[in-house]
């Protein structure tokens, strides 16, 4: 099986300025038409670093995917490196000096500078691959049998390239493997207990299928991946065997796809013809940024009262001035309220809300950073849970969040008894 | 200078299922104490591949921190192969046994099996680093002079030993290097131009001094960074040549700190003691998450309303009906009613807007896919812009909420004259 080495090149990523998903992206573009990526290696922008990493890694791998190092800028040193690696000096292609040209000109009509003209410039004996959403063009080289491609760190000038040109080379220069995965979402239970309630199924999975335990957010997703050199009648297989690992986690079972809850709950919602809102307090959009990040969103989603003040809560949310006075804003008797303001304001059949205290600062002795009171329901009724979550501002929030999108899909699959 | 590579294990960084959050945020945080990270290699879980890492990158370092593959089911097998990398038996710990049988019982309320008292195996070896946010502990060996730290993949698990354990420990062995940076955000200006309009000040900057661009959202930071082994005089001389270098660019500074632009426009708005609102269309809930993000932003963000419907945008913002028929919901005319509306409905000092056509679907021929207007203002006046992006869905999200801040933030500095 071909093997692939990803390497990223960049200061930002040793000093943890930048995070890298290009490399992910990658790898999930490679696996889905049978590449497995064996390695990936980030290095900072250093001449020895590079040339050292080139050697390395092509002789663990068979293609080497390069990304970054390719602006305009001194910082910038991966084309004279590939230049130095690969003997051959420094060309002007015509055809990337054109797209220059016409994206200084037409469309960010900026002053042209000399600097610009340079990223024209390429290796003599590379392939060009050119850059549609960009100036930096991209390099592939033959040495050895190994294909080497030098792409732009800048994500959708990467993605563009690595769709239009360099998967469908590797696919006509490589044979492929048969990789196919089958996912699983589950919450409710630990990966400890799941591997013991699954052990006997597990330990009778033939080697070419792996089973592997993927915990988030409290929720534990089970991934099958089949790798094999000729699929045959291998997929069918992975098929019965999903569809026992189903049968045997049904009750913790959220989804049988490789989807995100909030796009679950989507497919839920459009079954039933059902509409819903959120009413943010301490989450402060992110739940409603979850929801519409999902494409056809506007189907099922009206919109959202983000409450981060008392008096929005009080004007827009109805909530009662001695509920905020009493309980606090941060109380069951608050989200609940708060839900029943958003479907009331927004005219939607579900509504969740969020009220909590989620750090650094903001907490006192009888509710400590991390509480947090979640609710979901329709007009009628509704589910409400108080978490204490322990950890910083950002997981916090994305705990809070998981949460009340999973409240809210049992609420959509059982609602409780009314007067219940 | 001690070099410190960072080994994260897992199939899931491979296939791209998981961005690897962690190692940004390891090398950010060693950077800051003076550590320099050279590389970073994730790899999966597998025998071989292990062991080859910890050969090689043991070669290229002193210190080896790893993450991954702690877990207590199948496919996580970093211990046992620490075990035969360093000639060791698994034994049992006895302070993270009780760790373990503490979490079960007083903490997650669950049943205690014999899988998870596996987690307090550890590698005879090792000196253990207890885990106090979760079951497995971590590990620290020592070999021919070198380094190696393993810790649970788990983000929030892993900063909690790196902070309280990892860090503390390799100050006291290693002397560090004095690393220093000083980092400026600009808007409106290419990388090119931006090299270009600075070649001087660069070509002159001494050895111990780098600069780098790093562009992001069409906006371009600039970073210097100190790197020496005694601080000296260097650090003032770092100042003085980032005032020189802040002098130079101040056409288009945003902020002469490494702050997010939202944080930015949260110390402008409590500095004029103001306050803001969102009213957003497309970008749903993200604009707000990311001012939410802030710690400290209750000070001056109110709230927002997420109009994702058109019937919203009329009843809780108050946009004219005769706009959304006649120029319809993506329209100079819809942002600016969504501002005024946003600031009476949750009275505020400013509000912004946006409302287009994030993708994949949506578009028409009069208003294509990336379509977007967005504005910002007080209860007199407004900026608007029209954008096209050009992008995938999430870039899309993002760029518009970039763009719609930095309006904001022009508009505080300096709103346009009444009527004009």
């Amino acid at each position: 099986m071909n093997r692939i080495s990803i390497i990223t090149i960049g200061d930002e990523l040793l000093i943890g300025q930048v995070i890298d998903t290009n490399s992910a992206w990658m790898a999930q573009q490679l696996n889905q038409v049978g590449f497995w990526v064996s390695r990936r290696l980030a290095i900072g922008d250093g001449r020895r670093d590079i040339l050292r990493a080139l050697e390395e890694e092509s002789a663990r791998a068979e293609i080497i995917l390069i990304t970054g190092g390719l602006g305009p800028t001194a910082d910038d040193i991966t084309k004279p490196v590939l230049c130095e690696y690969f003997h051959t000096p420094l060309v002007v292609n015509e055809e990337a000096l054109e797209n220059v040209k016409n994206i200084f000109t037409k469309i960010l009509n900026r002053p042209l500078i000399e600097r610009n003209l340079k990223q024209a410039e390429v290796p003599a004996s590379c392939r060009v691959i050119q850059n549609k959403r960009g100036t930096a063009p991209g390099m592939l080289f033959e040495k050895e049998g190994k294909i080497f491609v030098s792409m732009p760190g800048v994500p959708h000038e990467m993605k563009g390239m690595m769709t239009q040109d360099v998967i469908p080379f590797l696919q006509s220069r490589f044979s492929t493997h048969f990789i196919s995965h089958r996912t699983l979402l589950t919450a409710g239970v630990g990966e400890s207990t799941l591997a013991d309630h699954i052990e006997e199924f597990e330990s009778a999975l033939p080697p070419e299928i792996k089973l592997a335990y993927l915990p988030n957010y409290g929720m534990v997703r089970l991934r099958l991946t089949l790798n094999i050199s000729e699929a045959g009648s291998w997929e069918s297989r992975l098929d019965q065997l999903f569809a026992d690992l189903k049968a045997r986690v049904s009750e913790w079972l959220v989804t049988d796809e490789d989807i995100p809850l909030q796009q679950a709950i989507g497919k839920l919602l459009i079954g039933k013809k059902q509409t819903m809102a959120t009413a943010e307090s301490c989450t402060g959009g992110y739940v409603a940024a979850l929801i519409t990040g999902v494409p056809g969103s506007s189907a099922y989603f009206k919109g959202s009262i983000i409450a981060y003040d008392n008096e929005v809560k009080k004007n827009l949310l109805g909530v009662d001035p001695r509920v905020l006075d009493q309980q606090g804003a941060v109380s069951e008797e608050t989200v609940r309220a708060m839900v029943s303001g958003a479907i009331r304001a927004l005219g939607t059949d579900y509504a969740v809300a969020t009220s909590g205290i989620l750090g650094p600062g903001g907490g006192t002795e009888e509710k400590p950073v991390g509480t947090v009171w979640i609710a979901a329901g329709n007009a009628q009724e509704m589910l409400t849970q108080k978490l204490w979550l322990r950890f910083d501002r950002q997981r916090n929030t994305e705990l809070a969040g998981a949460n009340v999108l999973n409240l809210l899909r049992r609420f959509i699959l059982a609602p409780p008894a009314k007067g219940g």
